[in-house]
């Protein structure tokens, strides 16, 4: 229960403060230019580093191990490797025993008896780095059908955008989507940091030209892959897809989205319908808790049963969202890659063709 | 594609107006009393009828044809099977040809090149029924741990709860959880119906007793795997998990749940941390949109792509959500099943003492 | 655990006198034809009866619940059921706590706990109808791409084909390969059922006009996943691929099949290279034990461990590998049908024209 | 599909010239002691050299990356990976374009359009390390329990064993079961060698201590699983369980193993009855064909077609079967490590005693 995707399917490895960590991604198709500079500029987007993230000192240097020869995806499994830089351990000593709150400390050591305390282990974020890396040769698998994954930061703190703006974010330094509220968002963010506390927000990706026909029926449907996806990144608690909370307040004569001959005339079903894709953007939107690493003292118990005031120290993100939105996009991209070769049996015409000589 | 679960898994079949539905439910273990009068009695709190909900004459006796034995499971597959007894098939040459916006015609029509369109065939909800058979032989075995599984109606076009009493839910005709707003919901409800209209609507789900330690680390949390779930089930457009959109608002210091030696001091985490049960309440929201099927004139186009306007007659839930709640409490039960059979190789005492005689 | 194949998947119910056994056929392209008629006669060609096999009552009258529309199949799941004729359960007190030596009587009761010993339950070899069904599926799928996938009985009691003549099996009563052989292997199965014994037998199965490729390189190789199917035969002992046990007694300069521009020279590999289809005849024996069932006095022990001696009476094939013959058929025809779709993404040319428009 | 197992489940990686091999293997319960000398050593038994393999020199040095604290598994993925020191591409001019008989060449290009034509790329051999290294695990696992799997060669060239001494083939540089073959067939494989030639073999597999009730009944059985297995090794032709390929020969009442209440009075079933294991060892025969790689002209063609002699030179083992003795054992102890954990969820009762406090 450590891969993610059926038929583009990724298993990844590793701890924080392990030797290294990776992932090894199989279903590739055969002849697909494998871009590593692509795929590094990718992990650089999702790197550690700057005045909104941790400041944990990571190159994140990805290595393909094996899967491409001659700049060619060869259909065999690419495994990627990124080692870990600043495995040293620090001291753990005054948090070894103690259960940090809103971390998976507790839940880890109660169900294995065992933890590897370090930085969190395999339950910190640095995991998502492999999902990156998965998500970048997924990219590159979807440029080939022009399909684009973008993604970036919706809300801070409370602060929403207005308007979205795909290309903006991009070169945010918060991946934030609406230049008027940049820099409200980011002072936000030192605020949190500067009182020692961390801040909520929220996640929104797009995806466009998406083939009509992605997702399969009822129990591997488009939104709940999705769902599924996003919901597995940490810190994540609600996923929503197009009109999502919002749709449950209104009347079927508003969210029903009519049809034209040019297409659905509004797209409060995200671009999905009945779990597959209907040609139009999906969207969707995730919402991530603040930081549960914060600098205040916090009541907690050791793990015998004692309890402790935890006082942490050490660098954190003081917003998830923000990186969070890089892991999100690659997540999507994966989903839609898998989606893509599932759907390849969908009829016997597709299927003779693929035979055909 | 058509399977839920890992170890406790069930994969379906059928269509709205075929000769039946029903599901095959494999790992449920040998040896569990099968009560078939508690499966009939779940299923008769989905059935269609009343006021609240479609008016399609089904009484949905369900069947169990293999896996039981002197009412106990042997632990071989468990079918059940549902027969249509409203299967004779309206004239559908009105719509036959057109796709009614907001659901599946359009996308089944473009994935598949054929599509039955008798009630919506395999998309519509008539499959949760199966869900709902299989969700029960979960509870069965949940029952055997205590852990309970419950639902209601939390909000109905915009009007919510503000307590949540899911027993006051068990006896409310719309399993409304709030007595509170029981009456204007019904209200709500047969407004809509009545100006030709329909409501979205949220349910909450709530799982008491839950072992700690339930979910797979990565890939296969018991968040992410609930909001699978439940975006699965037809209409669903969000789902949140403990404090799931709000958490986003909020700073860390207001989000962490603090821990004493008698448990956790709040649970917005929603009883599961880094995708693991911490043993606290499972809490979770699911967003309905409203139904599709409206008996107002909608904009639409024809399988020749000539726009139309669809002029909808028939029976349909004027609220999905209120049934919807049903299938939610279901599709959480057999999660819960199968993450407490995954969880049973967690470490080598707990599989020594599986072993030892 | 109670499905084969990964893209085209079957899930199968049902026990020996339960009320009834069938599948679910998943991943079915859709618009295939879908010829009931043709369904039903391949059941036909297991249904027990006639001289060499039991003399069972059952007609094996199939019916197809779902995933068919105006004879097409529509990408749903086809669900199939065969309702058991002659489920009314003789009297079994005599052998209801005694294991039957060669059978499954002894491992299910001390892996469940429980058994259904009502013929077998769940282990009876009745449960292979459901197989053929899902084969017959299968099979039309193939026929499109003139693939065809032959079976018949090579050896009986040690007596051998010395040539494979598959349309003459088809004819044969026993489905013999060998017309010189086809009546002394009669005999061979009549005498052993009138000494109150069993005789073993062997298949081969054949595939024509196999496309190169099929097959995934390393785990899911075409020859694995045939011998998985194979082996889940009951009664099979042993599968070959191509010259098989032979292969193990030559030298590389005997066995090597050389290739020219026509093709391979020889075809000692049986049609598959690295777990892959090389377009040549796909060629596999299977090894079936005589019938466990036999009417001669057996040492056994009770479920109390106490030591008794068995004397069975009924109905029971005498040579279990006749029929077994049209059920590695039908899981040959399974394992084809599920390696087309699984290479449909092989490479990102075939994904691109299976999107282009 | 690049993964072997549903519990205990590894994911290999790498070709024969790539910088790594490597595999991740989940599943591994928490707080088993993880002896890394041991794991070691069963690679160094399957590694390259000495006078019966090929002269490639590889020390196989595996290293582990992940889910190891402190000595122990913590639950979380286990990484290993194998650097390849030989890795320098000698001149592959004179066969990259051609096709070597009896290897994947073929069949990976027409599959893929690609090929890394480095030493066979991802179809040699060499992946087998990596499942020898799962294997290892899968050891540890299974000594907790006092489940032990030995293997051995019991006939090279067409020379069989009479008798099988697995404490003896440990020791035989050429795993040979039989004191009194060992030279002889020793004697085989050089004068292949000499001769340019290559020889077949035969590997035997024996599990003892196997608890009862191990193997799912129908598509996951304990038998149909090791074929897979088996049949999934580089060079294997057919795979037989207990009296294989004999069984078919013989009558019921001589097959048959009747029960005394001290056990079965005989094993021709292997050790597995209805696709579950019965208490008695497991044994079963893997049949290798001769090494493709030979010395002496083939006719061949090459990617273009065109008909030429293939000239082979390099390192080969001149008999497979004796290096694919470890990778069968090692096969073998994945399959059981994983029925184990399979099996956790077989009765109501064993579950609830997993919960109990």
């Amino acid at each position: 229960m450590n891969s993610f995707g059926q038929r583009f399917r990724f298993t990844t490895f590793g701890e924080s403060h392990g030797k290294a960590i990776g992932c090894i991604v199989d279903g590739v198709p055969a002849g697909l230019d494998i871009d590593e500079e692509f795929i590094q500029s990718e992990l650089d987007r999702r790197k550690p580093g700057g005045e909104y993230a941790t400041k944990r000192k990571e190159d994140d240097k990805v290595e393909i191990l094996s899967g491409v020869f001659e700049g060619k995806s060869t259909g065999t499994p690419i495994a990627m490797i990124i080692f870990n830089k600043n495995q040293k351990s620090k001291d753990y000593s005054n948090i070894k025993d103690l259960f940090r709150p809103g971390h998976a400390d507790f839940t880890y050591f109660y169900k294995y008896g065992i933890r590897d305390y370090r930085g969190g282990g395999r339950s910190s974020a640095r995991e998502t780095a492999s999902r990156v890396a998965a998500g970048a040769i997924a990219k590159l698998l979807l440029r080939e059908l022009s399909i684009e994954v973008m993604s970036g930061v919706s809300a801070i703190d409370g602060i929403s955008a207005e308007s979205f703006d795909y290309e903006y974010a991009k070169k945010s330094e918060i991946y934030c989507l609406d230049k008027n509220i940049d820099d409200i968002c980011k002072q936000r963010v030192i605020d949190a940091r500067e009182s020692h506390d961390s801040v909520g927000g929220v996640v929104s990706v797009k995806i466009k030209n998406s083939p009509i026909g992605l997702g399969e029926p009822i129990y591997y449907k488009m939104d709940s892959v999705l769902a599924d996806a996003m919901m597995s990144i940490n810190g994540t608690k609600a996923v929503e897809i197009g009109g999502g909370v919002q749709s449950s307040n209104l009347r079927g004569s508003q969210n029903n989205d009519e049809i034209s001959k040019d297409g659905f005339l509004s797209n409060n079903s995200g671009g999905i319908l009945g779990g597959i894709t209907n040609g139009d953007d999906i969207e969707l939107k995730v919402y991530f808790k603040p930081t549960p690493s914060i600098f205040k003292p916090l009541k907690t118990i050791d793990i015998d049963g004692n309890e402790k005031i935890l006082e942490l120290k050490g660098r954190h993100d003081p917003c998830i969202a923000i990186r969070g939105s890089i892991v999100a996009e690659a997540m999507a991209s994966v989903v839609m890659a898998d989606m893509l070769l599932l759907n390849l049996g969908r009829d016997i015409k597709t299927v003779k063709l693929a035979y055909s000589k």
